[in-house]
C-alpha cells in the first residue's frame, strides 16, 4: 500500500525490451500487492545521443534524482561506435553512475536447478552456487585521470589512471563487510597486491575494515586467481569485492555459473539519494527488436529494487519464485535453451511470470 | 647435435622442484637426440632477497643475457609478503621481464584428451580447445608510472597508470598475428574499447596492423565479454592478444579448461636477445617442497623453448607425446586427479615422462 516513483531508462537495442518487460511484471506486483508504482520515462545512452545530442541529458538526472529508484535496461550499439568519446552511450552509463555516486555494484549469482544444462560448467561444480559479487562502481580505472594520448620524446603514448581515494575504497569494502554479515559471514577482498599499489592500499583497508567485524571471515585473493577459482570452485565464495575494471570482468565470467548473462541481475547503491538497478548483460544490438532477448535479469533486477529500496520483501520474493517456476516449468528464452527444449520470446516470458505473480 | 646454454632460475616454493623435474627431462632429450646443454643456475626472488638482498641481482641477469635460453620456476611466498615493494619476490620477475625486454608472453591453452575429469567444464565444452593467449608483458598497469600514495586536498589517493607506447601495442599485436598465420588465421583482440583511452589506441593499432595480414582474420572482443566466451564457448578461439593485466587474468582463467594451472607452460620473447620460458602457474608456497606439484607446465615450458629458441621441433615433440602418453596411461599429480585414480609424485611424474622420451 505504499507509492513509489520509478524512474525507468531504457536505452538501447534490447534494453528497451528488457525494461518494458520488468515494469509488466512491477505492474503484476503493483496490483497483487495494492502498491501504485508511478513509471517516468528518461532517455539515456545513443537513444539520448540521437535524440538530445548527449548521452545523459540533464532532464534525465533530474528525474532520477526525484525518483525512488531507478531502472536501467542497457546502452551502445554499433551505430555509435565511432562516435568520439564523449558522444559515445556508454559514456551516459558511466556519467550516471558518477553523477548519481552509485559506488555499490552488487551483482549476486544463484544456481537455478533448472537451469543446470544451460551452463559450460559441470553439475556438481556449481550446484547450490550462491555468491555476491560487490563490485566498486564509481572509481578506478573508470575514471582516474589522466586519460588519453599525449607525445613524449616524439612518441605517442597512452594512459588510463586507475585511481582511488582512501575512503572510496574503505566505504566499498565496508558495504561488502555489512552484507557478508547477513549471508554466509565470509569476505573475499579481490585485488593484485603483488603488482599495484592501488592494491596493496585496498589490502591494508580491507584488513581495517575487518577489525569492526569480528564476526566476518576477510580472506584476499589475487584477482588472476579469482579469476580460476570462481570458475574451479565457486561454492567457496560468499561476498567478494573488487574494484571497478576487475568486478566488470569477473562479474561476466561468473554470469556463466547460471548459463547465461541474460540472467543476473544487479543493483547499484548510492551513499544517500536512489539506487538504479539493471541487468548485469549489454544492449545485445544483434538480437534488438527481435522479442528474443532474455527478460530475466531485467525482471530480477526489479525485485532487487523492491527488497533494496522499497523494504517490500515479500513482493521481491514473489517474483523471484514466480521466475524459478517459470523455469522448472520449461519455459526458455534462446540464451538459456537447449536441444529440444521449447523456445520462448521474450513478450512469453514476461507473461508467464506475470500471470504465476 | 647443438649446443645450447640454458639459464634456470628455480625461484621459490615449487619452483624449484619443477625446474629440477624439467632439467632431467632436458637432459634425457639431449642424451637421446645428441645435444648439449649446459645448465647454469642463478637466483631470483625471495631465495634471491634472502641471498643478496635484492629480487634479481646482477649477476643473474648478465647470466641470463649470456645464455641462448632462460628456464624460470615460480617466485613468491608468505615470508616476503610484508616485505616493501621494492624486496617483494614478484618484483624480480617483472624486472627480469622488462630488463630482458620479454613483451610477448605465449600462453597457448590445448585441450588434453585424457583429463576431461579434471576440468569443471563440460566435454562438450573443451573437446579440441586449442588456443593461445599472446599477453603484452612489459607494460600497462604493471610498469605505466605514476604509481603510489599521495595526499591531495587533504586526502590520501592512491593511483597506478596504464601506459602504452604506440610502438609497444604495434609489435605485440604483429606478434599476435604473426603466430595466428601458423595457426588457424584468426586473432582475437580483447581490450575495453567502450571505456578505455589506452584500448581505443589499441583497437585502432590493431585495424592498421591487420592491413598487413589480409589473410588473417581480426576480431575485437570486450574484456568482460572475453572472460565470459573462454568458458562459453573457448573453441571459437584461436589466438587472443591482450594487454598485460587482461592477459595475467584471462590466462589463469583459461587454464580451468585443461583443470589444473599446472599444465599450462609459457615463453616469453623479446624484439632480440634470449627467450625465458615459465610454467603459468606461481610458487604454490602450501605445497612447496613436498614432492607433489605438478611439473608438467614447466616441462612444457621447457618443449616451447627446444621449438622457439633452438628450432628443435622434433625434440619439443618428443616431450609433448611423452606428455601425452604419460597422462592417458594414468598418471596424475594431485592437482589433476580425480577421486580413485592413484595419485604420483612430482618425482614419479618426472621419472614416467623421463622413460618415455
Ligand atoms: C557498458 C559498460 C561501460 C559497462 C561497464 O564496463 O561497467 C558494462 O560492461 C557493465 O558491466 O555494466
Ligand atoms: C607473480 C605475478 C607478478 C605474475 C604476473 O601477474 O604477471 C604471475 O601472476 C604471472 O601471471 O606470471
Amino acid at each position: 500500500m505504499g507509492t513509489y516513483r520509478i524512474a525507468v531508462l531504457p536505452g538501447d537495442g534490447i534494453g528497451k525490451e528488457v525494461t518494458k518487460g520488468a515494469v509488466e511484471i512491477l505492474q503484476a506486483v503493483a496490483t497483487r500487492f495494492e502498491h501504485e508504482f508511478e513509471f517516468v520515462y528518461g532517455l539515456i545512452g545513443g537513444d539520448a545521443i540521437d535524440r538530445k545530442g548527449t548521452p545523459l541529458p540533464d532532464e534525465t538526472l533530474d528525474m532520477c534524482r526525484q525518483s525512488d529508484a531507478v531502472l536501467l535496461g542497457a546502452v551502445g550499439g554499433p551505430k555509435w561506435d565511432q562516435n568520439p568519446p564523449h558522444l559515445r552511450p556508454e559514456k551516459g552509463l558511466l556519467a550516471i553512475r558518477k553523477e548519481m555516486n552509485l559506488f555499490a555494484n552488487l551483482r549476486p549469482v544463484k544456481f537455478y536447478d533448472s537451469l543446470i544444462d544451460s551452463s559450460p560448467l559441470k553439475e556438481d561444480v556449481i550446484k547450490d552456487v550462491d555468491l555476491l559479487i560487490v563490485r566498486e562502481l564509481t572509481g578506478g580505472l573508470y575514471f582516474g585521470k589522466p586519460s588519453g594520448r599525449r607525445m613524449e620524446d616524439g612518441e605517442e603514448i597512452v594512459v588510463d589512471t586507475l585511481l582511488y581515494k582512501r575512503e572510496e575504497i574503505k566505504r566499498i569494502i565496508t558495504t561488502a563487510f555489512e552484507l557478508a554479515r547477513k549471508r554466509k559471514k565470509k569476505v573475499t577482498s579481490v585485488d593484485k597486491a603483488n603488482v599495484l599499489e592501488s592494491s596493496r592500499m585496498w589490502r591494508e583497508i580491507a584488513e581495517e575494515v575487518a577489525r569492526d567485524f569480528p564476526d566476518v571471515e576477510l580472506e584476499h585473493m589475487l584477482v588472476d586467481n579469482a579469476a580460476m577459482q570462481l570458475i574451479r570452485n565457486p561454492k567457496q565464495f560468499d561476498v567478494l569485492v573488487t574494484e571497478n575494471m576487475f568486478g566488470d570482468i569477473l562479474s561476466d565470467e561468473a554470469s556463466m555459473l547460471t548459463g547465461s548473462l541474460g540472467m543476473l541481475p544487479s543493483a547499484s547503491l548510492s551513499t544517500s539519494g536512489p539506487s538504479l538497478y539493471e541487468p548485469i548483460h549489454g544492449s545485445a544490438p544483434d538480437i534488438a527488436g527481435q522479442n528474443k532477448a532474455n527478460p530475466i535479469a531485467t525482471i530480477l533486477s526489479s525485485a532487487m529494487m523492491l527488497r533494496l529500496s522499497f523494504g517490500l520483501h515479500l513482493e521481491a520474493v514473489a517474483i523471484e519464485k514466480a521466475v524459478q517456476q517459470v523455469l522448472a516449468s520449461g519455459y526458455r528464452t534462446a540464451d538459456v535453451a537447449k536441444k529440444g527444449q521449447r523456445i520462448v520470446s521474450t513478450k512469453e516470458m514476461v507473461d508467464e511470470i506475470k500471470a504465476t505473480i
